[in-house]
């Protein structure tokens, strides 16, 4: 059974080797700075919703070595002197972050550790896998959110989901804006709301389909929403719903809805829609489920399919057709000196030194820019794209945000923890400085993202250094 | 910070509804039997690796409700009756299961549960979420083995895996033939190999790359792995993993390898090779990793590319490009009478009864075909096409074996915990059982899964029956 009282141990192998090789050297009491940024944005769209920061932050505070731990790293070979050392490990370094929630766009830094080189090491892949998991389920379900629009949607992920990914994914879901899970777990976890209708096994386990929505019926006479599709949509299981409907009616309540989960989803929902109207039922919404996206939901809307409500499972939970958001973690400052890492390929050449972002905001208020900034850097004039050094952006006079605030210093955490329905809320909230443009599902306009001048001179004597004199 | 010690919790809001709504109905003291089995092969390959068995075993074992859980109910408006009812609730219920590691193919049960309605229900989510990912992830694995060869591959993938979703994910790696893991959670939670490099932080925190490439050396003189690609693979990495070979021969030690992970690594691995070798440095071996699948790894043995180790990452721990394996729970029996569910789709229709699994093989030992069948049958001389019932196989004078077998009765685990190799042993065992008509990658000849005649006529009676008696 999966237990992570061991957090430590959610980690690399080579973390722990290199770890041991830094404190060997004695390099554990130099300083160094890490940056989380991620290259590429998912679902072929225009941005990140970041997710996972309180999550990150308490398995931070958790990250320890217990003695079963430090048994198993001794069994594999690690020297007693590292694992003393690791006995007593606990994060104290400082963590600069955007707010959970934030837009984010690639190449900018959207976290940054300063901490001795050692535990800012050792955090890098279990940062790595919380943040980037969580940032891709909350920016698919944004999108899943922009073309639901005003109607509900529920994640039914889990039994699909990739094992325990599921309890991120689930709070992800809400915070890019699901409105409830079927995942228990995460709710209790998260106090995040909760929906659910009811499986063919319900129906199956009577003798006939009416006696099971009869039996739900008079369990749940408030909340039922029944599956009518195990025997024949239309002409079975819509039959036998009008009829638990106006039994409802009779006893002072009223169905819920309807739920389709096969099928043509679009020719159904009209079908369904039109009969119990006819017969009197507006107030029955129609649930509709079965390997929903952003794109099925769009094509429903498209043909003007009346469903209220919904399910989306396996494409939200796992982020289809992703899986995985490319964010990495580089180091860009040792000891004092800034560092960077040169690649084949310009467009993975890593930014130095300690940085900041500001993100300007134009005329009504809509994000305009991003400009990657040394830390000592204030309020710049212009900024150059990071690859093409004619193509430079003015900035004058705009209001601005700093985008990286301390969230934890000296391990001390220095953010209150938020609820998952605030973070939501302000997701909401950020989307609307994004332009349509932006936010389109498929070939949106490119932010602005650049650099400073400053920090581009930095890049540019460091990777000259290093490319003449033999690394 | 997540600890499933509730976890009972690890379920759809659903089950527990319908569970209540089964207690509350009197009908928790009715047996209910449903079927794990899959529609749709992965990776446009034609089988699965059954995986995940030990782990599903394991938490069913510690499936519970702790007061925690409890109270966290009644607030979601459970009654307290039901709630006394999940205090001491433990799964009693019986699992046939194929083996762990098993072949196994579209529509045939791979596991079945025997139990009360309430606990088979209950346990649906888990079992669907554990299953699914972990039998995904070794037919994944299984695939890059098989397109690898002789040549070791490493799982790398924890840094993009979903979440806790690794844990699964590296054993499952291992299981369908990964030599190694890089998640040492997973490591010590399963005993399974750890293997790893340096990450280019360990050569940026050195002023320059030979220094680190030397301090590496003194500290893991027999087990050092120098990554080239910080600076210029060629010109500088190479040259320095050189210097270093050979101050480590100077000392007795050679270095195991150098590793790319980025450029072109069929042109890079056939330049370093050749280098490597002008050097008398035939024993170094050369590590590749970045974006590698079985694809990749395919178009790299074809241009020849002399990499001895590929590390795997994002790709194999995800599952992409799939994501998810389609494997769903369907009630056959209740309270001693068969059931089924129907679907507008004719390919969904679920079969109903008590029923195994019989493989056939041919006179060369090779899987021939598997028959479902009724409990109750044995041997058959014959099977049917599960949609096309004139097309008929014959199934006379062959070896054969049982597929499902009794894993836990009346809630006690009636086989001995296995450790991952064995499992992985078996699966490379298995596939010897299978043609490479059914092995290859893309297009794969299908293999026949039949039913029996009595099975068939049992699931067109029902049919017939539900269908024109309403539900």
């Amino acid at each position: 059974m999966i237990n992570l009282k061991n957090t430590g141990l959610y980690t690399d192998f080579y973390e722990l080797t290199m770890a041991q090789g830094y404190f060997l050297n004695g390099m554990h009491k130099k300083q160094a700075t890490f940056d989380y940024f991620y290259r590429k944005n998912p679902f072929h769209g225009g941005y990140v919703v970041f997710a996972g920061l309180s999550d990150f932050l308490d398995e931070l505070e958790a990250f320890q070595f217990g003695q079963d731990a430090l048994n198993y790293l001794k069994a594999k070979g690690f020297q007693d002197s590292f694992l003393e050392y690791l006995a007593d490990f606990r994060f104290r370094g400082d963590i600069y972050s955007c707010k959970e929630g934030e837009i984010v766009f690639p190449l900018e830094p959207i976290l940054r550790v300063d901490g001795n080189i050692v535990e800012a090491q050792l955090i890098e892949s279990m940062l790595l896998n919380i943040l980037n998991f969580t940032s891709l389920i909350a920016t698919k379900a944004v999108r899943i959110r922009h073309e639901a629009g005003e109607r509900k949607f529920a994640d039914f992920g889990l039994r699909r989901a990739q094992g325990l990914g599921s309890v991120y994914a689930s709070k992800a879901s809400i915070i890019g804006g699901a409105n409830s899970t079927s995942n228990v777990f995460a709710g209790a976890e998260y106090d995040i709301p909760l929906s659910g209708t009811m499986a063919h096994s319900w129906v199956q386990s009577f003798d006939t389909e009416i006696e099971a929505f009869r039996s739900y019926a008079s369990i749940y006479p408030n909340s039922c929403i029944l599956l009518i599709d195990t025997y024949d949509t239309i002409n079975i299981g819509l039959k036998n719903a009008i009829t638990i409907a106006k039994e409802l009616e009779e006893k002072g309540h009223k169905l819920i809805g309807v739920r389709l989960d096969s099928g043509d989803l679009a020719y159904l929902s009209k079908e369904v829609r039109k009969i119990l109207d006819q017969q009197g039922l507006e107030y029955v919404n129609i649930v509709a489920s079965n390997q929903l996206d952003e794109y099925l939901i769009r094509s429903l809307n498209l043909q003007k399919a009346p469903i209220d409500v919904f399910g989306v499972g396996t494409r939200l939970i796992t982020g289809a057709t992703d899986a995985a958001l490319d964010g990495v973690y580089k180091m860009s400052e040792y000891d004092g000196e800034s560092r960077l890492k040169i690649s084949d390929n310009i467009t993975k050449l890593s930014l130095p030194g300690k940085k900041n972002v500001i993100r300007y905001f134009n005329s009504v208020n809509q994000f305009y820019a991003d400009a990657v900034i040394l830390e000592d850097e204030k309020d710049i004039h212009e900024m150059i794209h990071p690859h093409y050094k004619d193509k430079r952006c003015r900035l004058l006079d705009m209001d601005y945000e700093t985008l990286l605030l301390p969230v934890m210093i000296q391990g001390e955490r220095k953010i209150k923890s938020q609820n998952t329905e605030e973070i939501a809320e302000f997701v909401q909230d950020r989307l609307l400085g994004l332009d349509g443009s932006i936010t389109r599902l498929e070939n949106p306009h490119i932010y602005k993202v650049g650099l400073s001048d400053k920090l581009m001179k930095l890049r540019d004597s460091i990777a000259f250094e290093k490319q003449n004199n033999g690394g």
